[in-house]
Parts: structure tokens; C-alpha cells; sequence
């Protein structure tokens, strides 16, 4: 999606280490007509496996996430990483490498709201190493749910995500491949 | 706004202590084309204030303050409760008790996109105490920048948020203003 990859290029920065700095438009101020239009083209990448529901992890997947959700008239659903007071029922609970933090993160949604039988589109800001989403697929087959496709705003070929859920057999898709970020550059390419 | 106020009764369950569960459709599972609504509702209503940016907290102020900064055509920014590796710099930090977690948590705001100058409207799902909402103020206020209204999904009037935010002198809009929770009940009323 080329205005994604314009944003990108023009307000991303390149930490070194393979860290993008996005939170200008992406994952602390956000951009909310981009956001909607990142969600409209996700939508219409998805609009084929008949989802019937949203899913993603707090935080920063919840803006990509609603506003795919909108563009397909679904309830999105956004795994929690603590247990909030208002969850008093037994849930569905996986651990997850933070790649941005460095330690294990819970990944908790109840299971009132992932069932066996749906059939669920993960979206997240970004598809890196996979592991966050890998995370998720857990929560839906424990669920015994079914995932349909997994789409991302951003991805990062280099760190291989895409071979950990190519197994899954699902369509992937990300609006904007970066394929090398040597030096302080910021390459895009194609993902498939 | 009516329509919120039905599905919170359909919906929204009271768990006692002042505790209620909206996850089926505000802070968890999230039901989009609701929340759009909200957010437009509160754009009309904030649409006078002359807005240069919404203010929220992650994770639950998330999805209403996109939907209104969707409205608005407004850039929105969400107080981050931990700070991620990209963000280098020095920053905005306060502390604010969790109403639903019992423990004292931060909010953190890069000066890079909370200035001096700007006009700050802050929303938030819950107008409890008003305890998280003064964290964003403080947060905007040691910006430099100035807040010109406050707005919630949904505000608890026996919290006495209100009372601790009118000193503010801006004003204070909720969708739906719940003045009891005595016994299993959810009863609505005015909030002025």
C-alpha cells in the first residue's frame, strides 16, 4: 500500500537492530484517517475467507484491528496482557515473547468471546518474528476456533515471520514488506 | 446517546462494588459500528471546542478516542503504561492509581507529540474517579498544552469524577451517565 510505505519512509525511523520507530502514526499517535484506510485495504484483502470475527493483542494492534473490523462489519476481539478485575471466569491464556520489551507477555482472552466454531481474521500492527501472532493461533485452536487469514500493517521479512505461519496455511498479508533495514535504511520489497 | 445506554443494559453486567463489566462490547470485545457512533457522538458535541489533538490512555481509551479523532480529523495520542524500547528520549510521566487493578500505574507521554500550544481534548471509555483522566491532564499540562474538553463513553456519577474535574472549567460530556449500581441494578440519569 504505497501511502503507508510514504508514511514510512518519511516519518519511521530506523533504530538500528531492526527496531522501526513508527509511534508517530502508528503505535502512540495514530494517525486515524490512515489508520482507516489500512483497514479498509486489509478488509478488502479479507473480504473472501468469510471471518466472523477480529482478533489481535492489546495495545497496538487494537487501531489496525478496529478499523479492519469496521470496513467488514465484525466484533473485534483484543487479547488482554493482564487479567482485568472485570474477568472473574477461568480464560484462555498463552505466553508470547515482547520483541520491544524483551520478556514473556501473557496473551488472555475470555472465553466468552473466542468459540469454538468462529472463524478469525488476526490482524496486528506488525508481523516481525511471528511470535505475538503465533500466540494468538494458540488462543483460537484452544478455542477451537479456526483462523482464516492473518494481515499486519507493517512487516519485517528479515526476521521471518511469515515461514512461522506459513505452516498454518492461511492467507498472509501486510501493507507495507520491509525486506532490509541494514544501516539506517528502510528497503521495501515484496513478502510472498 | 440512547443506543449505548440499551446495550449496556442488554449487555453490561454489575458486578458490584462499583465494578461494570462492558467487555462484550467496550474493553475487550469490541463492537465497532457502536463504538463509530460513540465517537461520532462525541465529535458532535466537542465539535465547538476547537481541538488540535485527542488525549487518551491505553488500552481501553483506545478505540473511543480513535472513533472520535476519526470524526474530528484529528490527530489522536495514546498515554503508553510502560515505555517501549522506541521511545528514546526523555518524556512525560505520571502516575495514577488503576481503578480496576488496584495499583498505582504510569502514564507516559513523548514531548514529540504532546507541544506546547496544542488544545487537548482527552477521552476516555470510563469517567470514574476521574483519577486516570487527571493523570492526562497533569500530562498535558506540563506540555504546556491546554485542555478544552473532556469526554467519556461512560461516567459513574457516584465516583465524583465530575467533582474533581470541574475546577478544570471545560467541559464534561459522557454517552451515558450511570448515578446508582446499588444491589444488581444499573440505573441512568443526568450527569450535570
Amino acid at each position: 500500500m504505497e501511502e503507508l510505505k510514504e508514511r514510512i519512509l518519511r516519518d519511521g525511523k530506523n533504530l538500528g537492530n531492526g527496531i522501526l520507530k513508527v509511534d508517530s502514526f502508528v503505535n502512540h499517535q495514530v494517525d486515524p484517517r490512515l489508520m482507516y484506510a489500512c483497514g479498509g485495504e486489509l478488509a478488502r484483502r479479507f473480504a473472501h475467507v468469510g471471518a466472523s470475527k477480529v482478533l489481535t493483542a492489546e495495545i497496538s494492534g487494537i487501531a489496525p484491528a478496529l478499523t479492519t473490523a469496521m470496513h467488514l462489519g465484525l466484533p473485534v476481539v483484543y487479547a488482554r496482557k493482564s487479567k482485568p478485575v472485570t474477568m472473574t471466569n477461568a480464560v484462555f491464556l498463552t505466553l508470547a515473547p515482547s520483541h520491544t520489551k524483551g520478556v514473556m507477555t501473557e496473551l488472555i482472552v475470555s472465553p466468552e468471546f473466542l468459540a469454538g466454531g468462529e472463524r478469525i481474521l488476526i490482524i496486528d500492527d506488525f508481523l516481525a518474528s511471528g511470535a505475538t501472532i503465533m500466540g494468538l493461533v494458540r488462543l483460537a485452536q484452544t478455542a477451537g476456533a479456526t483462523i482464516v487469514g492473518i494481515g499486519a500493517l507493517i512487516e519485517k521479512s528479515f526476521e521471518g515471520g511469515r515461514e512461522t505461519l506459513r505452516p498454518l496455511g492461511v492467507p498472509i498479508e501486510s501493507l507495507a514488506c520491509i525486506t532490509s533495514m541494514e544501516g539506517d535504511r528502510i528497503v521495501f520489497g515484496g513478502c510472498e
